[in-house]
Parts: C-alpha cells; structure tokens; sequence
C-alpha cells in the first residue's frame, strides 16, 4: 500500500498528453472543423496540459489525402495555422507509425518544424525499424517517443529484448500501450515494472497508453501514476478507437498538481464534443468492445458490429468466440 | 505487486450478488416488468450469480404502495411469484434502511420466507439502530450483512468504531460502499484494509458496493477482491442510482471461477436492458456524475441535472463548486 503521503502530494515529472485529434482522429477520419482544432489548442493552454498530439504524419504516397482529413498528414502549414509559431507551454506531437511514414522526406529538421515530439509507433516484429525512425527524428532536433503496441501478445522476453534494444538509442520515453484495451491494473502494473526497470537504467522515461474496453482506461493510468510512469495519454470525452481512451476530464481531475484545470475541458467538451456526437460520430465503452477486451483481440470487429448499428451482443460473442 | 499465480487461480469464497433490481429500482421507481424480473432470476442463475437482490423492504407508512412499483416492498407474496420455492443455488437479498424499514413487522421468520440475505444499510451515526435490526433478522433465522454508507466522508476513528460495535453483532459481512463514487483504487484499498482487520477480529466477511461517477466501480471492486473482500455487488448494464454500478459483464468477464459465465448476461441485457434504455429509462457514467464524485458529494444534483436534459456542464460545476 502507497504512503498518504502519495496520495496527497504530487509529482512534477508528471506529462499530460492530448491525443484527441490523433486517437479522435481515427473514428471520423480526421476531419475536424478548423474551430474544433483552435479551441482544443487553447482548452489544453488553459488546462495546463503538456503536450497536444495533432495527429499522424501518414505517407501520401500509402494514403489517399481526398479521403481523409488534414490531421491524418499534419503538414507543416496545417499545423502553422492553428499554433503560428507556438510561442506557449504547450508543446507540438505528431504520430509516425512505423511502415506507414515516409518519415526521410515529411519530417522536417526541427528548426523548421512547429512539431516538439514525434512518437513512433511500432509493433515487436519492426523495433529495428522504428530504430531508424527514432534516430532520424532526433538527429533533426526533435524529442521522441516510441509506442510499442499491441503490447498484451507479447512475450515479456521479447519485450524485454525490445526495450533494450531501443534503450540504446537516443529515444526519450517508452510507452506501454494496451491496444486491445484488455489488461487489468495489475497486469499493467507488471507491465510498467518491465518498462520502468529498463527506463532507469537508460535514462528514458515511461508512458501508459489505455484503452477503455473494460472501463479501466483511467484506472490502468491512475495505476500506473502510482508506480513511477510519468507520460499519460488521455482525449476529451475519451474520444478514440473503439472504445475509446483514458478522459482527459477524469485524468485532470485526478492529478494533483494545481497548474492542471479541469474546468476548460468541460467547456470544450460542452461547446464541440457534445454535437459530435449528435452528428452522428460513434466512440467509447460498449459491450462489443468489453468482449474484444475479454478476448484480447484487436477491436477490428467491434468497430464494424458498431458501425452496422448492431445491437445483438450474443451472437456477436458468439462469433468472435468460435473465431478465436 | 501481487504473484502471478494470484493473476491465474481463483478464491471459492468470492459471492457475487446481483443488485439490479434494487439500485436499478433507484432509476425507475421500482416498475419493472413481471418478464425482466423472472429473466433475470433465470440469467443469475444460469451466470453462477450467487446472491440476488430483489429490492427494498420499505416502510409502507412512510412510502406510497401507489407512487412505486413492487420491488421497493419485496411483499413476500411477489417474491414467491417468482421464485417458488427456490430451489436453485441462487439465494435471494433484500435491502433494509436503517430509518425507512418496519422491520419489526415487515421481515417475517425466515422459515415463512424464500429471502436468505437481509442486507442492512446504514449510515455511521445510525449504527445503533443497525444493530438493532441485525439482531431482529438473525433472530429471525437471517443471514445478515451491514453496508455502512458515504463511508468517503466518514473519519477513520469513527469508522473504526462502528466496525469494532458490529463485530459483535451476528452479522455475517462488513460492507464498503462508495456511495458518492468518489473513491480511487489507492484509497478503496485502504479502507478495505481497515474492514478486513476487523473482519479477521470477529470472524466476518467483506464486501464491496462501487458506483461508476468516475469510471472505477469496476476497478474499484477488482482492486477489492486482489486485497481479500469476498463479496461483490454488480448491476446489469451497471444500472444503478446516478452512474450506476460496476457492472455484471464486467466482473464476471474478469473473475477466473469457471462457474461464472458472462454469456447469459450478454442475452439478458441485449433482450431488456436495451429496451429500458430505448423506452427513456436513464443511468450511467455521464460528466454531472464524474463532478459530483471528484467533488465527493451527493449525486442527487447530478440526477437532477440529467432529469432536465442539461448539457450545459461547465455552468452546473460553478453551480456545485460554488455550493460546496
């Protein structure tokens, strides 16, 4: 059991992430109103948040940019228009996803670039990769992350090979990510201790990236807080994949440092999430995904029952059962 | 952090008690359907559910028989229409307040009763009469438990005494109840300590009632049942008073005892719940309730708030923060 002490008291190593527009991104394409971007930038100013994630730097060449919204490509000028040269606390991340980045010509060197962070994004099987990756962001001046994902089917001797592998290079934060959503505190607690084991002996830092399949988004990252990780992803009204993240309102109401504020989220969730959703844009808990999670598959199926306007849980269990 | 074989195995003394009706009743005023009660009776039974709460035993001088439906009375009457004589393993609960119960007259020998479980709740300063109560229905032939309520504003000596007066009573299990749904994880692990000590003391059980304002009734219980609490409660589709409870879909999906199946939960909630919610019946984690938690208050501004359809968030946390 924590000190009171713990509970009461904070720590400022603490980094709020926003990956609203990222995450968010991927359940309407990323096609956000110009003043929806505005006013999340200014929400997070207010709120004290650390950084704000606008979306991925998608290949052009994998992606077609007609069928998708500007967030998924961040370009420069896009990004520009909102943050003009950001002259705030509030620092730029964007997503490279590893094998869908032609990260050589469309990640700029820093000193031209708005963007802070580039969080790399990679399976086990393409840690070599993401090595590049990592390494071409930082020689061009940025701050990085490295996302391994799908991180409950991997085998804690691969993980463990991954994160001294990328321990080497000069990557700033590990992040655990519970893709599936299917973990529960404890198991991520074991997860963060493999992670944090090897961040103190490189120097790096952690990050917890949840999923809400079972409800426990934010109490895998309130979990996670307790135990040393200092990175915490989280997206107004939880809006993301499936079901969705851990709520920035949740998590900022939490975190005990006074410089956070709970109060802008609710004005931005009141003025811009809330007709979202009566636009018809679907995300967060539901029982599909809770069976995904059980199952700890990718939610790939729940999203598609979903977007049938299904409603016939049992057979859907059913057939992802006997597809297992 | 606990042993992975704690992760794998299970305890055979977890009970979990179904408490949809009576939380639920909360939402409704008690008026469910002849065909969802007896459904769900089947379903619990077919889940591995162990204990079934069918609602209150209110004081017919002090509520209308005419302004709420049956299961607010629990006349034994009803019970039998449903379950005859009860042959099954599930046993049958009944919820008694301390203040709102005529349970000299109202609870009947349990040799006359299908009810096995008299589930009394109270608040700290109303323990006397708790105790009262218990020793009316273990006299009776009861098994008993006492749920002391808005334990999240209770001081730890106070508390400590309460549990050290009802440690000598007959009663069978100490319950701790969220009833603000303000607790996190780290902290519900320290008042379940405190409960379990003076379980070990007097040979008693514990158990955990969560509510969901933000998002860890689930996480809540689950961090119960790793610390030793025995006995859980669930709702269906988490239906419950303001946001509701941690759910039985949930639970039984995370619980490793082979008895419990999740699938009839899946066809119970597909065939009824979705129609109450169709039909306007309203519950569930919502923004009023995350702030009426982070607060530690009373939900019942919250529930006014989503009885008037507002949406205006940001005004309604002036409103609660300025009325602290």
């Amino acid at each position: 059991m924590k000190e009171v002490s713990e509970l009461i008291d904070y720590r400022s190593d603490i980094k709020v992430v926003d990956a609203t527009l990222r995450d968010g991104g991927l359940v309407n394409d990323f096609y956000f109103p110009d003043e929806f971007v505005k006013d999340l930038y200014i929400a997070n100013q207010k709120a004290g948040v650390d950084y704000m994630e606008f979306g991925y730097k998608a290949s052009k060449e994998l992606f077609d940019v007609d069928k998708f919204g500007k967030w998924k490509f961040c370009n420069e000028d896009d990004i520009r228009a909102v943050v003009g040269d950001n002259n705030t606390d509030l620092k730029i991340a964007v997503m490279a996803d590893v094998g869908r980045c032609d990260y050589k010509n469309d990640i700029i060197e820093k000193k031209n670039s708005a963007i802070d962070l580039i969080r790399i994004a990679t399976y086990i099987h393409t840690i070599p990769e993401a090595v590049d990756m990592i390494e071409d962001a930082y020689k061009k001046g940025y701050q990085t992350s490295c996302n391994i994902m799908a991180v409950s089917n991997a085998r804690e001797s691969e993980l463990s090979a991954a994160l001294d592998i990328l321990g080497k290079t000069p990557v700033d934060v590990f992040y655990v990510v519970d893709s599936f959503g299917s973990l529960y505190p404890e198991q991520i607690a074991r997860l963060d201790d493999i992670y944090l084991n090897f961040a103190a002996k490189y120097g790096k830092k952690v990050g917890i990236h949840a999923h809400n399949n079972l409800q426990l988004a934010f109490a895998n990252t309130v979990e996670s807080v307790g135990i040393g990780v200092d990175w915490l992803d989280a997206t107004y009204s939880s809006m993301g994949r499936g079901a969705g993240n851990c709520a920035m309102e949740l998590l900022l109401g939490f975190l005990r440092n006074p410089k956070y504020e709970v109060y802008p989220v609710l004005q931005f969730i009141e003025k811009h999430i809330n007709k979202l959703r009566e636009d018809g844009v679907v995300w967060g808990y539901d029982l599909q995904y809770l069976l995904t999670g059980l199952l700890n598959q990718h939610p790939r199926t729940a999203i598609q029952f979903t977007k049938e306007g299904r409603k016939d849980y049992a057979e859907f269990y059913k057939e992802i059962v006997t597809d297992d």
